[in-house]
């Protein structure tokens, strides 16, 4: 996507090799508009994929899965971070570790609102090492609901999130997608 | 608005005589369509207030804040959770103690992202006690931005929050009042 390709290369701020900043339109500030087109092109790309609900982990992912939602025109789910909670039947909890920013939490959802045969479009903010995604997968199959496809922002394509998650057969697609952070600059595939 | 009041009614769970879940279309499944009615209908009421900024609270904030912002054709910022830190000068924390969930959180904004004589429109998903809504107002006015306008989308009206706002001369904008929850029955002011 030419119009977030750009935004990444006049406002992202390289912060290592492997961490790219980019809250002044995603992660803190957001590009309502922006988020607009994302969601147009999330939803045209998994059109025919029959989606009944859009899937997200909070908090980044809200913006552009409720865009993606309302162009779909089902229901969005966020995905909560919390803490582990043994005593509540109602819920389904897993936890990830997330390399990038070392720490550790129980991804939860209250299993009513996902449901056997729902077709799910998980959509996140970053792809790295793919964690979070696989602890959100691991939640949507648990109560039978599919898979049909996977939405990402930004891909950090020298991570190996995108291979792990495509050798287990998922349709991923990602807007904009980093081959390489050196140097203070950013490098498309 | 009617159609949230419907909404609350047939889809709300009141859980305690001051606790009201509606995990089905705004906490949890978000109910996407009724969000951009709800952010049509905050654009509408602010619309003269040349509002310059949305700020919400992470995470049930952002959904309706972001169809708010797109109606005004504004940035959105959402104000996030964190722990406290020292070190980091770029960014502005205040702690918010909330009765309501029992816990303690330092909010949180980049300095940037908030500027002098900025005219904000703050939206948060509920208003109780206040807490919430005044923390974030420290953080805005600290950095010398304007408080134009406050939208809830649930007012719980038997709480203090909404007149201690309105003694210090916050224009509050509520979409639904709820004067009482009890024996499990929902009532609007």
């Amino acid at each position: 996507m030419e119009k977030l390709k750009e935004k990444i290369l006049s406002e992202g701020k390289v912060i290592s090799d492997s961490i790219l900043k980019v809250d002044s339109f995603l992660n803190h500030q957001v590009d309502v508009n922006l988020m607009k087109e994302i969601g147009e092109e999330f939803g045209k790309y998994f059109n025919s994929k029959n989606i009944t609900k859009v899937v997200t982990i909070e908090s980044s992912g809200i913006s552009p899965a409720t865009m993606t939602a309302l162009y779909l025109n089902v229901p969005l789910v966020f995905l909560k971070k919390q803490k582990p909670n043994t005593l509540n039947n109602d819920i389904l909890q897993t936890t990830v570790k997330s390399f990038t920013k070392g720490e550790t939490y129980e991804l939860t959802v209250s299993k009513k609102y996902l449901q056997k045969d729902d077709n799910i479009l998980l959509i996140d903010d970053f792809l790295a090492n793919g964690e979070a995604a696989s602890g959100a997968i691991r939640l949507i199959e648990a109560l039978g609901s599919n898979v049909s496809g996977i939405g990402i922002v930004i891909e950090k394509s020298f991570q190996p999130g995108r291979k792990l998650l495509e050798s287990r057969g998922y349709d991923i697609y990602s807007l904009a997608r980093i081959k390489q952070l050196s140097d203070g600059k950013i490098y498309f595939l």
